[in-house]
């Protein structure tokens, strides 16, 4: 991968855009976290069109979830077998899944990565859907618990993969990237990373993923922890290596170079955040384009977002990944856009202060 | 008032319907407060098809704005004038508050109610717009800390126009009846309603508003406290005439006639949900038809909440009022709606269970 550089946003517009918010019909912080994101919007857009935008313009927001497969989970510490990660992605295909509804329900463009599950869809499928994308990095990642995850090289390919994938969308005017993953497995590989970068202990980053028992979660603990007494380093890209997973790399070469291109990135829960995470490492302006969507309920996340200083949009009880819960925190980023674009001021209503 | 009857949800199809959900293509409860969510909407409109429906259809979602004002206010224990209250109702029917501007975000139709502001809007102004309904019961309340707010006949009148405001709504097919309010003081009448329905300290039921100063909020609760002692009694009814407003009046007609109609009612924050808890002590039944949108940052919300059993879809620091919390939760009814109706079962899906 070239250099890596991600402009940070220019913040003498933020005292500009949130005069321009507290001018607006309304107590003063009286939309509470509306209020932050539509200047992180009017923020992140001012930015990339070299100016003071006078409106918020979401054009073209788009799902994409990245599939791949982990090899820890020969172990048996999730709740369904590897076989179900394929399964799925066929799932999104057909357009029968949780994030299809939810990305018709609220007009979300759709694309789906096989980012390198173990067995690749058959080209007669793949060939109808111009929505999928096949790149990829392998059959699965080794298992972790055991070796190294994947090869320096896949990482590097990976981080590529994820800029190109993202690609098209940009071209066709996507200004808000909305992430989300599937892969049986990627819990363990995300809280693996997770200790990893912070250093912070095991048990603060290992939680039951969509649901295993207490046996299966003593076992994934002890399984992370001994991938993480392999090597120590606190570098991005080996931690990748060692414990990371296909789509988790991908997402993180997507979100970077999504930041580098200006638009915002929908993170949804504990997976994504853990790639946003990596993707910050790499190159900390990153943070700046980052819109966290929902909390989730994965022990580690309320951890991650400690360290990256973000308060998400939604709590509503998912484990589901896929990108739902962006999916859901879109609406929310178009009610930011109206009431920044339309409310009345105080003078011109003629509101008394 | 005719005898107020509700119709509890018949709960032989809840299980039915937690079948259906669960046969989705997602870990058991994956989806959280969403899948709760589509529960009570299939059961709300199975109860009122009398069937089990297959699909939940939203239609024509309304916001009804009731707009009062309070005697209260010439107590100073507001951050604005009693003014503000009737600038803001022309604000409304501009379409520049920012309860407008999340309306049109997520294709909300919208009325206004003038249940009793103090000056009346101009007639020239009013006939211009169909969406305003003028059904004042006086000019004001009374000052709740020296006397009754209101007389017997105005609690049984805006309880009857409350029932008429929405009669128009299901008329045209409305099944999602938003609440929403405005009025200068009315953190003040419900929380002097909470504390009378709870018997619950008035220290825990009072709050800052929209954002009064320390001796504002000293002051408020010594005048709730004196209001209080002026009569005992657990009515419903007695309690909104002493300290009751002409918005919050007719705001509970509106919701005891919308689940009389058997639709479900989106309930914003403190102020409509004092209105719904009033409501389900005239009726108890109501409480099934109730979906609670944002948890307030007043204190004293929390308190109603655990009363009405309620975890809110949303908690985004907002402090307007307007219904501007319940605007910003229908998008998560649509998606309620889009998962229960379309997503793919395991079986039609061929997914491993």
């Amino acid at each position: 991968m070239q250099q890596i550089s991600v402009t940070a946003l220019n913040t003498e517009y933020k005292a500009a855009i949130q005069n321009k918010i507290d001018q607006k019909t309304k107590p003063v912080g009286s939309l509470g976290q509306l209020e932050d994101l539509a200047n992180q919007l009017a923020l992140i857009q001012s930015q990339q069109q070299g100016y003071l935008v006078e409106k918020i313009i979401i054009t073209k927001p788009t799902v994409v979830v990245f599939a791949g497969d982990h090899g820890i989970s020969e172990q048996g510490i999730s709740i369904a077998p590897s076989a179900v990660t394929r399964q799925m992605v066929l799932n999104f295909l057909a357009g029968g899944a949780a994030i299809n509804c939810l990305c018709r329900s609220n007009n979300i463009e759709f694309t789906v990565v096989d980012a390198g599950i173990i067995e690749a869809i058959d080209q007669t499928i793949s060939e109808l859907h111009h929505n999928f994308i096949q790149q990829r990095l392998g059959t699965g990642t080794s298992n972790f618990a055991e070796q190294a995850a994947m090869s320096d090289s896949q990482v590097e390919q990976g981080l590529i993969y994820g800029k190109q994938a993202i690609a098209p969308l940009l071209k066709k005017g996507c200004n808000v990237l909305i992430l989300g993953e599937m892969g049986i497995g990627n819990t363990s590989s995300a809280a693996a990373i997770l200790a990893a970068i912070t250093a912070e202990p095991v048990e603060h980053c290992v939680g039951i993923g969509t649901g295993i028992n207490p046996e299966q979660l003593i076992l994934k603990k002890q399984l992370i922890t001994q991938a993480l007494n392999r090597f120590n380093s606190s570098d991005p890209k080996v931690i990748l290596r060692e414990v990371g997973g296909f789509e988790i790399t991908q997402m993180t070469g997507a979100i970077i170079a999504a930041a580098q291109a200006g638009i915002c990135i929908l993170i949804d829960g504990f997976i994504v955040s853990v790639a946003a995470l990596v993707a910050v490492k790499i190159a900390p302006n990153v943070r700046d384009y980052l819109i966290f969507s929902h909390q989730s309920e994965e022990s580690g996340h309320q951890l991650l977002l400690k360290t990256l200083t973000a308060k998400p949009l939604l709590n509503l009880g998912l484990r589901l990944g896929e990108g739902t819960g962006a999916a859901l925190a879109l609406p929310l980023l178009h009610a930011a856009a109206h009431f920044y674009n339309d409310m009345a001021s105080f003078e011109s209503a003629a509101v008394t202060v």
